[in-house]
């Protein structure tokens, strides 16, 4: 059983960089590129297809709401029709790139506001999973995982699609499977020790232990890392290397 | 020999609404949708691929600068790079809906601003044309029919890619086979019969009557046409029946 | 007693029109000016004070959540520093092609999502009240009527701001005081003389019939009237004409 | 006689930083700062001002063309109508900010693209220096300092502003009083010492020399520093320390 890394990438926009893009691509398996909505231009789109290839890397969307300013993190009421739509629109434009430089986009990661809403309002995700089918049902689709994933897993079966089933490396669990607030203490694991303990757990057992020392089942095909700063690059490094 | 009468359309955006699409569309033979960029939010985008396909309509991109205040009409400055990154990210947006409706995307026609500096500077022509080379070199590339497009054709040629030639239905030209500038007399044709006799000098001779009166040659594979309002779409209407 | 009508205007963007804005304007005494958020670009906010100054029409910031896509309808979880920013922002920008025009710019009406959020979540009210406030306390904040409005008087006093009470002109209330959703039936009044009646009724006894037919108190210094098409601008004809 | 230092600020925009605001302010007597269409959301403007306050600096609006995802680098051809109110838009969104915070906006720098552009033609310089002149007279304008800048002040007269000279303090200058293109080498000086030398002979003696060794007459009222990097604050932490 081999548990991949994924990393949110391609978050520059113009002028303004963000994260350590190049530093972080060896170290991962997967990589979530932005598509121009909550971040990443065409230029930096381009730029990030090449990049994943050079290292290796499976290509992933990473769409969201329409949002620069906000970064896509903000929940927006949109319609089912606009999420669908804001959906395509950002995967096309990404696979335009993956063709253009002779690359394969294999999955696709809705981001910030839109992945918090698709995961508590299954109407969302319906909308968001019938997009992916729409342009490519051959595109896997990554979700949270949860206790309980079988609303999605029947609108995914329903429509030929694949899921993924992400866990944060670095963020504590409660007992019931959801992420603990950033706003509690002991929400966020700073300590590599305890995301490579996480993933060996997950790898060898398939349970997490949560932030009471409970431990719980969560299916786990992708563990989410940063590559934000270098303490971050420097944590997924040693994690990749007690793989 | 039979010219296409070719329209822009797709080009309302959010709440507000540009363009008689489902007028226009039974009388057109090829639509270039906006891609977002100038015009056309992902939802209308979606809708415009269905409409197209309803009326068996060949599908084209209309890729823009980055300007929906100046709705892409302005030039801007732009490092070539960011042009053929800027193309390839609308023509994989369009193609991503495409896909989704099962149609087939055939052309990419530049917009405004990004259209008039890439008849003016081959750089940025080369820039647009790798572009369309890229996401797909069996797109063609609609520019505009001028006395002398040698430089453009090698281009082409150097790409694999096949050329459209478009001559503007409306519009007075000039002796050297450039459009007479809207701020001059006569620069816009109001009157249909000289629109359909223009069309049916171009089918039968390949020229067209400049300003001055002069014929000059021009290839033409399309004329193009608009559906701005009632006035516009009723004389395609009877260009349509003229042919 | 005298009711006002006030109208959003100033809704275009670019080069797509939206609103009878000159055909309206005779008939209304206040006009809620967009701001570049939802619409409303710096060229169209200057010819509006322009034309709200011709009229004498009393001019009110109109601000909104940052989404021209969807018309700063959505909703959209901002943090209240971000609220009490933007409204800043907004109501600044006005401010400036006011005073460009030796205009007085006298009163706030949040749009959309906004408003609807402000008269939700008393936070996301004094949020927004603040930021009016902080730009000048003399600037007058309009909210919506209801049968309770104490929280929000308690928070508009303490910022030492005047409110006003507006009514919708063609839209039917519950018997709590709230609009009747648009997807339920008689939700929208379309004849004049329902309005015209509404309008009388409140001037002279200061309440409003609902949906049942029950009266309830409502203060209502502004009836919000619309100036989107021709039917609309004739309905406020007629209403103006009655007063 | 005394130059002020004055560096671009604000333009962090959403979750991407740029700039180290905080470590430059206390070296720099003048900051231009972003006003949302460059760079610079309302939150990061709101902040701005009140760090200005906190160090005494004088603020200063840094109005740009409509671009971000160019940083406002680009030169775009808008009508001069356009420029005028995109101008009066970005003063007056940012003197909210300033009226907010109890603080006083004194002058006016555009940005990127539209202050080249304003440089080489002297129908946008008007456009800008009317919008200034609109929205408060008492508003300097900062402007290049170039070897014949008659024009300009023909211009500034006419409408009653002040002018602001800028040398840049780390940029190579032809003996015709135009910056050496960053293209050629020596276009930019990243030796304090030089910077020192140069600041020292302007205050002096009013004089530059140039990248030949020539020495030409230039106004000086302010120096452009830069606060983006480390080196760049040190840089001017040592030139204000030689002051």
């Amino acid at each position: 059983m081999s548990i991949k890394l994924n990393c949110d990438a391609g978050e520059s926009f113009g002028s303004w960089k963000m994260g350590l893009d190049e530093a972080i691509m060896p170290y991962v398996d997967m990589a979530n590129f932005a598509c121009g909505f909550h971040a990443g231009d065409p230029l930096i789109m381009d730029r990030s297809i090449k990049l994943a290839l050079k290292h290796g890397v499976s290509i992933g969307a990473h769409p969201a709401y329409p949002d620069l300013m906000g970064f896509g993190r903000r929940s927006m009421v949109c319609s089912l029709d606009e999420v669908e739509s804001m959906v395509i629109y950002q995967i096309g434009a990404l696979q335009g790139f993956a063709t253009a430089n002779g690359a394969t986009l294999s999955y696709v990661k809705p981001h910030g506001g839109l992945y918090n809403d698709m995961m508590k309002d299954e109407r969302i995700f319906k909308a968001v999973a019938t997009a992916v089918a729409r342009v490519n049902p051959k595109l896997k689709l990554m979700i949270l995982s949860m206790v309980d994933t079988s609303k999605q897993e029947a609108i995914a079966k329903e429509l030929g699609l694949e899921l993924i089933y992400e866990v944060f490396a670095d963020r504590a669990y409660d007992d019931s499977g959801l992420l603990v607030p950033r706003t509690q203490k002991g929400a966020v694991l700073h300590d590599v020790q305890s995301v490579i303990e996480r993933l060996k757990l997950l790898q060898k057992e398939g349970v997490l232990e949560t932030i009471s020392g409970k431990r719980i089942a969560l299916r786990a095909d992708t563990l989410c890392v940063h590559g934000d700063n270098e303490e971050a690059v420097a944590m997924v490094e040693t994690l990749r290397k007690s793989m």
